[in-house]
């Protein structure tokens, strides 16, 4: 047993006990509804049998649910709508699996502080469209802003299209209410634009995927209403020069709102699945959007200083877009880089890998050329990339067929390149798809021997016997 | 002895022995010298008998003081230029001061990534002069921008005027080289945009006040050289109608670079310390700057709807200008209410407290409201207020005599009551001074007893033997 697991459990514990503290139905034993609950989106990410599954449908679900874990010493996985990407909330054997998802409201939006309170199951675009009515907006966007959960982008620090701009989740909570180990509830962080009375425990609980306790309700800042931002598209001969605009672009004190990134086997892969209106041949393409912080002028600037510096930089082709309708369908065309990277896959054998690196985005340039000779290596996979370009943060995918072993192997091998290439450039593992289990040994790579110490020293202070989602991020930690 | 706390040192260390390992001269016995880096700038906050200071040049100073402490488990507080105002690096018998000012080079200047990496006894004003160069800008300006260590703004996330825009020191750290209790020393947090592998741990040594470890390099996130603001200024017949106009403006989508107050007795002591051309007779005052974000339209546009929603909250007089030295005049003056209240204070008998509670900014009325009982409470002192209202951050000065017991336990009370009036309306004990000893007590009245036991174990699992500034901000926790 590692430092952050779970000491076994003597039998079975009796459900009874704790469905007799939980609202009526909360507490599943089907298998089958178990089944369907008991893994996120991620490949080679192992799945346990679960115990049970809590749905809980208040805070006092959740500490009953915990009390009882606690009580067992069974490990407890919370949840939200599961659609993360590395294995964080996979059952394990004899786990219970605690969702959240149910705890959906929209508790209260203060328009004097530009504060809004959630329960952690209410979906991010719902929350979106709900401060849209008051004038406010929630930038915070994941490609999964559809059907994530505010609770699971709060635990895994999800990122986006805005945060080159806006920053990620981290930057936007105010205060959380959470359910320690030991069942009690407690809110850390603040309701107060600063504060700095004791450690910033929001920041803590922020990012750990489960493991320190469960999120039941979120204050999340908010923004006035963001203007329509103008939008711009330049084509490349290979990703190189797109990754040198980058870099000049932004050091020359650009603010664009959105900076994405696509390679050419990407763009191939989103024409062959939905006409976008996308350009074909080119070797990468950068899609810029500014909002101008709601000047016109201003964003008409930025992307007059993109258009020129991607000029500089040898662009094939420059396009500019003031039709909001042409700005949508280009944001829609690099949505849907997920689905038609899946029909793609499909078409190949049904394997399908996505990575989530980030470098300094001053070494993207070298970053592509690391991609190019993985791609090199293995000819039988392919490797091709979108990303957040103007913050160095990369979804190179891997496509492989998922019947052939060799093709398997090599693209679990491309896989752990990608990563390594990450690392040695100074950058992570993980932008912002977390760790989970499918990154869990290379957390190990990443961490120093000191940093991996106080990660299992923290995780122990606050959750002793380990019943948060152990052998998840923390278990190849030393 | 609290959990917190260090166990009784056996018998006086061998000083040699640790000069020994140092940088020749680091090592400082005289007790003058001693005496002079013992405390900050707190009232009321004890100030014990050091045992040496270490004026340390390098890593390897600070990790051989902190190896030497953890052998004979002896305190060891680190300090930068002890500007600070809760006395969190003051003295402790039988300590070592571990000073880290001279340590106070930057690093390097990274165009491409937008960062800046420094040793942690940079001033932050240097460091921002120095940014201009390559026309960057580090926003955070705490009042002591001219005096303080960025070291030292990250160990007390300090606050400032920018904050209503662009957000307090936490927002710009990527990564911290640290000291850890077992004088290891490992990076925390990264030098990439993004990143969710493990724990934020950079975000739990920000605001630590020391507690944690020893902070001796600093990465910072840098943004485009910020645009000149335009500057308008409104006065009322009181507080509560300057509070109304902060959040009906906020409220009404204004994103002011800042937005700071004076109540009328601060008027009062500004115009009676220097002619900065101040207006006379009012209640209140609200000063606000917009850059626009590079739009001169946009701030035009942002000042106009300042006044005229002043105006609709019974602003007695509004003025603009686009003179940058009428601007530059204004801000002085908000900078000048330290030096001017303590003349005022000079003139009363000495004795000042600066107080800095923040409140949910839509409170603010209500505190002005028990601002005005605290000071009718107490005729014999006086309390004034100034601070960051676009935040609800506020600065009420209590001025007292310092030679009569009477005023000074008077002055202590109100201090105390304006604490309270923070918790009661949902706000902190402090927006952006810390904790220190000064308010160590409140801290445990702020925080719930869950959340005490989070810091604790915290505090336990990474400095098990206590040696990092005991007797602190964590030492009334339960």
């Amino acid at each position: 047993m590692s430092s952050t697991g779970l000491p076994d459990s003597t039998g079975l514990p009796d459900l009874n006990e704790l469905a007799a503290q939980l609202t009526p139905n909360a507490l599943v034993t089907d298998a089958d509804v178990i089944a369907a609950h008991s893994s996120d989106r991620a490949l080679f990410s192992p799945v346990g049998s679960a115990l049970a599954l809590v749905r809980a449908t208040c805070v006092e679900d959740v500490q009953a649910t915990v009390r009882f874990a606690a009580k067992h010493a069974i490990p407890i996985i919370p949840s939200g709508a599961r659609t993360g990407l590395s294995g964080g909330i996979n059952a394990l054997d004899g786990s219970i699996l605690l969702s959240v998802a149910k705890m959906d409201r929209i508790l209260e939006v203060n328009t004097l502080d530009g504060t809004v309170t959630v329960e952690p199951g209410v979906i991010n675009l719902d929350l979106k469209n709900h401060l849209a009515e008051f004038n406010l907006s929630y930038p915070p966007d994941p490609g999964s802003v559809a059907i994530s959960t505010v609770g699971g982008n709060v635990a895994t620090n999800a990122g986006g299209m805005c945060c080159v701009k806006y920053g990620v989740t981290r930057d936007f909570v105010r205060s959380l209410k959470v359910v320690t180990a030991d069942g009690e509830v407690t809110t850390v962080g603040r309701n107060t634009a600063k504060g700095v009375a004791g450690f910033d425990l929001a920041q803590l609980f922020i990012g750990s995927e489960g493991t320190l306790g469960v999120i039941v309700e979120v204050t999340l800042r908010t923004v006035p209403k963001l203007a329509d931002p103008l939008t711009s598209v330049a084509l490349f001969s290979d990703p190189v020069h797109a990754a040198r605009t980058v870099t000049d672009y932004l050091g020359r004190g650009a603010t664009p709102s959105l900076l994405e990134y696509m390679d050419g086997g990407t763009i191939e892969a989103v024409n062959a699945y939905q006409n976008f209106g996308l350009p074909s041949g080119a070797g990468a393409m950068l899609i810029v959007q500014s909002d101008g912080s709601g000047s016109m002028t201003r964003a008409q600037e930025d992307l007059e200083l993109f258009q020129q510096v991607a000029q500089d930089n040898g662009a094939t082709d420059v396009m500019y877009s003031d039709d909001p309708r042409d700005s949508e369908s280009l944001v829609a065309a690099r949505r849907a880089v997920a689905p038609a990277n899946e029909k793609l896959a499909h078409s190949r054998g049904g394997g399908e890998l996505v990575d989530d690196v980030c470098v300094p985005r001053g070494r993207l340039a070298e970053f592509f050329e690391r991609q190019a000779q993985i791609a090199q290596k293995f000819p039988d996979i392919l490797v091709i990339a979108c990303g957040h370009a103007g913050d160095g943060n990369m979804h190179p995918n891997v496509i492989f067929d998922a019947g052939d072993p060799v093709s398997t192997q090599h693209a679990k091998e491309a896989f752990g390149m990608i990563m390594q290439a990450g690392l040695d450039l100074g950058g992570t593992i993980t932008g912002e798809h977390g760790v989970g289990v499918l990154k869990a040994e290379w957390l190990a790579r990443e961490l120093s021997p000191s940093a991996q110490k106080m990660h299992v020293a923290i995780k122990q202070a606050l959750d002793p016997q380990g019943i948060f989602s152990p052998g998840k991020m923390l278990s190849y930690l030393g």
